[in-house]
């Protein structure tokens, strides 16, 4: 790299030498067998290593964003690009672009929401008071609180999982503590707006210290994987041009197993 | 869903029924804290769970993708996009597209390669026959045969890793013997010409069972994570609208270091 | 730029000078004004200007593209993803990536067909002995000929007025007459597969000398307008992440009106 | 379409019946060949047919923005994802991406700046106050005024022929005026800041009465042209996998001529 170049420029994430290449200092080949994918994606986003059930619970909070079927936009998106003769990375990209502020977006907003309620406990008001209250100032001014409630799912079996590895990593922390404190008064009040996928998430992933901004690059990173598996289907079974019924669509996958 | 719509359809990938995910027929909540990411996506692409030391070999060919610093145009290309004030996912998916024929294509060519050799010892030509023999031929038709050689390494650290765990896997087969011969016969012609990591995964993906058009889809499912990094890096550490140097650039991250 | 510098490059499209901007040699500042659009896509593609009908003709090529309602998936996958709050540049990006093989794709496919039946008559056979033989050849071999017949139209009102406008152009050549001869045994022969608007606009942009692999590049820069107005209406008329049904949808738009 | 369906919806963009497409309720094919490409833009964003010479000032918008050389994040993108060997649509998929809120989008925030301008115009202060006012108000808070000043261009060969056709057009008004104004008040205080190429379309677009959100997609639709010759430039020029260099690159295309 000249010196002279006003235009050279570093990058902290991975070095590249002949015969070399560091993630964040570790050699990629010591990291390859000694740490799960999940653990991988925490390095190269925080710039350490995790300790392993940390590890674990990225590995389950990629494995709970993986797919959500033919109904989410990412999906359909993907299948209408792939529909039309694309190759998989211009149909898999097109599902990318559809995880946006309404797809996705509500582990960012519930993070920042719970930030917000977390800054007025700090200020002094015990969480008890200051979760009502927040519930109350939005209902006001008319705007939603993300992470809570879900079309299809009252009881995201996503959710409880979760939370439960979060506590078995010690990542339950405070921003958990605020979730579960609105669902509570969702609840009192008798409204059924349970912490969804999103919700836990974005609850998590702020007690293990991410930035709002990059939790939907880990579910980009996640609902990649479901949407090459789309494409391939897509590619493999389907006619190209179909028209792709975004509600009409049923399951013919292996049945109900389980891993025992 | 109804008989009478003729755009009804199916997928055989994930169902979804009110508090219930099923990916290839397990429970999403199951699966999560009990398989990594790297067997949840063999899952999600083969229909079936992996045992755990090919869990374990997937993870490693997630990491062994996950970035190779700012020299891929995939990079290049995400944090292009990312300069102008893009969001997050517009970036990535810039990145996305540029996983393609000359990047990241030459697993599925590699695959391609063996198996066509490896058709040629089914029809009874033994291997360190065949080898060369299409060595010879692809030089002929001045064809390249991909996986092999690398511009940056000679000796690329992922490539031993990764066959090795393919061995402890039990998954290094024909498809790796086969590549194994053909880096034989170029070092025997005193060509530098070793299997690089794009080689190692096609051969090694070949013998899991996966078809090469799927294979450059891991890729993008690896990659999307350094993507991320490499977006929020810009976005954070860069001034808008810079002048991207694909040559200029060098690392000031953290210093080499061992997860001893 | 640096002759030391291995990877200078030269581009032949635009020169930029401080106060200059030259499209193809052409000061834009001249250009604009005194020619339209149609004439500058020609120029900027061709590297000549179109003499004045031939500009005209442009002009209603890109205008014959503009939209086509909410059919295409072109539209279809731009709506999806501005559905999920993506920005007006990835819902665009997402749709001129739905345009490709089997999307626009007649255009290049039915030129290259015109392309092999014109060498058959350049290698001696009569136009009326080689189009009936082709037919027959891609019958028997289970090829479609591309251009000919559409899902919804059977007289394609762009069609006839393309063909006219080429008359006038002087740009009714060989391959025109080719489409017409190819219409004509298949109409002889009871089948309704006219001439589509792609195979008219194949076979005009081949009689005015375009490459074929630039011909979807010219439909992406037409249906790029009607993206557009489709993502502005998807962002001011619709709700977000709203299930968008590929068939279920009417026009409330203006009455039917003329010019006149 | 079936009244029982709950997600049939409508567009007023374009009607497609059987041999009809009617955009804004005009029959496409009276339309080809009667209007150029600029007025079919403004027929299919605003929803009427443009007098002759706004027709011929949106050619001449269209135009000016078809292509700035190699300089700009939109022809890089595109070039970089072209050079892995990926298809036009997806390279040029890439390059629409690129323009927004740094790149093409100094003519949305022209736009609203000049509408900010006016608002306070209508609020009774005289132009020739508020517009010093508001620059200092924006130096106050350290914001920058889109729209004026170039990195290259000191007198923007665009800018003056824009306005020029503006006043031809009649559509030269009051936000013309008011970009004026403050390039005036700019030239009082030495400072070099001439309204650009951006700045013009933004004020032209607004008297026109587009809506700021919509202007970039103007943009998007002018250099969708530029960017297929990019990217066809660069399939058939350059090797894949080039380093592109972001600077170091010249011009080696037609001779500087006139149209004369």
């Amino acid at each position: 790299m000249s010196d002279a170049n006003p235009n050279a420029w570093t990058t902290a994430i991975t070095q590249i030498e002949p015969n070399h290449v560091r993630v964040r200092g570790y050699d990629i080949a010591e990291l390859m067998g000694n740490v799960s994918f999940g653990a991988m994606v925490y390095l190269i986003l925080r710039g350490e290593l995790p300790d392993a059930p940390t590890g674990t619970l990225m590995d389950a909070i990629l494995c709970s964003g993986i797919d959500h079927g033919a109904t989410p936009p990412s999906a359909l998106a993907a299948r209408t690009v792939a529909s039309t003769g694309a190759n998989i990375s211009a149909a898999v990209a097109a599902g990318i672009m559809s995880i946006n502020q309404h797809h996705g977006g509500a582990m960012e907003n519930c993070a920042k929401v719970l930030t917000e309620l977390l800054s007025k406990v700090d200020g002094g008001a015990p969480l008890t008071d200051a979760a009502p209250a927040m519930i109350d100032e939005f209902k006001a001014s008319k705007r939603r609180i993300a992470g809570f409630g879900h079309r299809i799912h009252t009881a995201d079996p996503r959710t409880a999982r979760l939370l439960e590895l979060a506590k078995e990593a010690g990542a339950f922390g405070r921003y958990c503590e605020a979730a579960i404190a609105l669902e509570a008064v969702f609840t009192e009040r008798g409204k059924k707006l349970p912490i969804n996928v999103d919700g836990a998430i974005g609850a998590i992933l702020a007690d293990l210290g991410f930035e709002p901004q990059v939790m939907n690059g880990l579910f980009m990173i996640a609902r990649c994987a479901g949407m090459v598996a789309h494409v391939r289907e897509e590619q493999t079974r389907m006619k190209p041009m179909r028209k792709i019924d975004p509600v009409a669509h049923g399951y013919d996958g292996p049945a109900t197993r389980s891993m025992k």
